[in-house]
């Protein structure tokens, strides 16, 4: 018998991350009868004069949210990093012990409206509604990143992701310090510069273009693959052509393409199990503040989108145990995903059946 | 304003893995008006002919269970690893360039019944039938230890844990790889142990049980402490007293005493929400197979428990957005949560109602 990637286990390299993750191919064979999901197909109506996130609605924090028409910025009413914490003491500084290290942590966090509607997700907007997300965004990581090393923006879409909110949202919290996920990919990605010349990520961009095996869309400035280290089923990698370190440096044809490729990416997601694709989805890019100082010629701009789903839309695949304590597993191989996602029709579900 | 770890935002370092967490007491006081989990108090009967993993009953794959008396142990019907995978070919080795690594897998994965019946979980069992798994741990770990790199043993318990049977059971999966989180803790016990000349963990639990700060049950030959670094809301931390390697090191006090300590912990965690606690908990000790040949005194064994839960017995703490992208994030602290778990009874609730 010969090795085969679709039958036979082993293990694949996340060169960003120094990762390995373990790949069962043969395991898409077992049955489901664990956990399943509630369906959340509910209808959500376009407006709702108790959901905070809406135009003109009252916080429970008292402030009104103004009758906004686009998107819609606000400091978090309950942000897991405020910008002014006391400094540590002489007194408390002693306990700063090598097994009981901590440091002070400065930020801030912000929720961001996508669209006055509620009932509106990115697969469903208009190119102009998602070109004013990323010039938003665009506008949110220069203002922050004067002050803060790092601005994550990230989305957590579904209840199943912990999205309490249906309103189309994101969030973004700016930090003081670099957290581990950038931080580890930082250094991958400076090593690998040191020795190439060229960035890892602009590499592997062109590695898959050649290799079309793992392709979910492309247009003419990006690319969106489900990379080959790929951890959740249909996790997916959102990266442009060209070499570009941060948001800001997107050219405005890029923005259009990147509108264009997002829409496509989310109207495959949602087809494939026909739901309102759950997923965590963020960007990141060179780190910015002080972190702005150094040469940052290594990094190339990427997004990541995590969703959980694995068989339908109520059956998700449970990072648990194993993927605890030794490492993360996945079932179905990252060329499957990818096909099974590229071959999804480009019309949404939803405008099919209108 | 003074700096309070009880008050004040703040990142703690996880020396076992050079990750930080980013600590947010303040955030406490956020509502929650997300997903709510099923409360899953079904009635368990002992015997159910239709459980593949009750004692005589027929599983999918044709075999037959014996009718066991203590523990059971068989190999996984639908494996994640297979002890045999063909070798890769020259042609197939060729596509190992450096952004797409991979290698060939080999490993065996056991499920292993702690009980023959099906309504009994570890907080609910004698001392006796405890000491049995932990027997039968050590036998599995020493039986596939021979041949594999690493024996990952772990539990999944609860639905929301991915847990497709509550017949109470944990996992043994080896491999011939040593996984992401075992290597990684290998690397940092190592130069812990060749900078100061003493386990990294055993230096730790000394330290804690002077600090008294984070203690959740203590006895003659073992400490279980929220670590500082805790991600999960009610992590533990279950650590020898003693320099102990791997489980088959374990004197038969030792064993006794183990048991009687995981029996004080989850009647714990279950008064704690008075639900059957649900959690993924599993033991990391010295590789090893081909691993055992090198010099492995930096390590401590230790088990972990990583519950879900944040509020009640309905609400978890979602790992999404940031901390996917970003780091960990906790709202309550360390010390918060030992104390919370420190002060329940040390008889279960479901015995009180009795
Ligand atoms: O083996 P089980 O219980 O069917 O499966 C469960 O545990 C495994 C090991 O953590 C995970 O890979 C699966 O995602 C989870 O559903
Ligand atoms: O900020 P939210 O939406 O209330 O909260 C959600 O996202 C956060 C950032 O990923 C997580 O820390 C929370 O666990 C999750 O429930």
């Amino acid at each position: 018998m010969e090795f085969n990637f679709t039958e036979h286990q082993h293990v694949r390299y996340n060169p960003l991350k120094g990762e390995w993750i373990l790949v069962s191919p043969h395991r898409l064979k077992r049955p489901w009868s664990g956990q399943v999901e509630a369906a959340h197909e509910d209808e959500i109506p376009p407006f709702d004069p108790k959901n905070p996130l809406c135009p003109g609605v009252n916080r429970p924090n008292g402030e009104t949210n103004p009758d906004y028409v686009s998107t819609f910025v606000f400091d978090n009413d309950f942000p897991a990093m405020l910008p002014d914490v006391p400094e540590a003491d002489a007194a408390t500084n002693q306990t700063n012990e090598e097994l009981f290290k901590f440091e002070p942590a400065m930020g801030t966090c912000r929720v961001m409206c996508f669209h006055p509607r509620s009932d509106l997700t990115i697969p469903l907007m208009s190119i102009e509604e998602i070109k004013a997300i990323i010039h938003e965004w665009i506008k949110q990581g220069t203002e922050l990143g004067v002050k803060y090393d790092w601005v994550q923006i990230f989305e957590n879409k579904g209840a199943i992701m912990g999205c309490s909110n249906p309103h189309p949202h994101c969030q973004i919290w700016a930090s003081s310090f670099m957290p581990n996920e950038p931080r580890i990919k930082d250094s991958y990605q400076r090593e690998y510069y040191e020795t190439h010349g060229r960035p890892l990520l602009l590499d592997y961009v062109n590695a898959e273009m050649k290799k079309q095996e793992r392709i979910v869309v492309q247009n003419s400035h990006w690319l969106v693959v489900v990379p080959w280290w790929a951890t959740w089923p249909f996790e997916t990698l959102l990266v442009p052509l060209r070499h570009v370190i941060r948001m800001c440096d997107l050219t405005s044809e890029e923005i259009h393409s990147l509108a264009e490729i997002m829409k496509r990416l989310t109207i495959k997601y949602d087809n494939l199990f026909r739901t309102s694709f759950p997923y965590s989805m963020g960007w990141h890019g060179a780190p910015t503040g002080r972190k702005a100082l150094v040469d940052n010629q290594h990094w190339q701009l990427h997004a990541m989108y995590y969703p959980p789903l694995l068989r339908s839309s109520t059956v998700k695949k449970f990072m648990v145990g194993y993927e605890m304590l030794g490492q993360a597993q996945r079932d179905l191989t990252a060329e499957q995903a990818a096909q099974k996602l590229f071959s999804q029709p480009d019309v949404h579900y939803k405008a099919e059946q209108d």
